[in-house]
């Protein structure tokens, strides 16, 4: 698989707003969008340091995966994402390589981007993401 | 505060070995450099992707912070590091906003690298390194 960085971490918040003077005024970052993904039940805020994305996933209901995450595991990292050239490629080299698939083909994300995701249990812990370089 | 890039992850892991055919085999990173840290009680395993490392962080004792995150959080990201042109310059401006440090002044880390940790309940919930850019 052909990996060139890290495109971005998503980081499980309770409130955006709360964590905004801690990555903006301590940190330095410019929060350069806000905005609501209705069908996933997260508000998101994105930055960027160096070639990575930080994107801040705060619940907007009960029923948020990004909610249960925090009931179960407090704030933190949620996923890390891989640009890749292909996820389409990449995406069958893990399947040939037994790892479990969230997503069996490469999907629409944020802005029009192909991604997939990997589960936590074929990949060390962490649940993965794959999208396509060069797209965001 | 100044930060050009993410140095690196520290990925807290129950055995090296065993994760070295996802992140070798299956995301196809080269694994650059394994060592012990004897006095964090650690065996590390580094790779790069983009402009960021990656650092399994295998507990070698049960009394390792480690081992203690893997009990309570299971296996996942533990830290976040940030690399800085100056991790004393950061330290002060963290101190002056208020932020609660793990180290008042930077101190040697691997590589003779100045690194500095800010604590958890000041970030968000992300354990947070500042490390010195381009000296590693």
């Amino acid at each position: 698989m052909i990996l060139t960085h890290i495109e971005h971490l998503g980081i499980a918040v309770k409130s955006i707003e709360a964590c905004l003077p801690y990555y903006e005024g301590v940190l330095g970052l410019k929060c350069y969008n806000i905005e609501v993904v209705a069908d996933q039940k997260v508000r998101t805020a994105f930055f960027k340091v160096g070639q990575t994305k930080i994107e801040l996933l705060e619940p907007t209901g009960e029923d948020s995966t990004i909610a249960k995450f925090i009931e179960k595991r407090g704030e933190g990292i949620h996923h890390i994402a891989f640009a890749t050239p292909s996820v389409a490629d990449a995406l069958a080299e893990a399947a040939d390589s037994g790892v479990q698939l969230i997503d069996k083909a490469p999907r629409r994300g944020a802005e029009g981007m192909d991604i997939a995701f990997l589960h936590p249990k074929s990949t060390c812990g962490i649940l993965t993401e794959l999208c396509m370089e060069g797209t965001k």
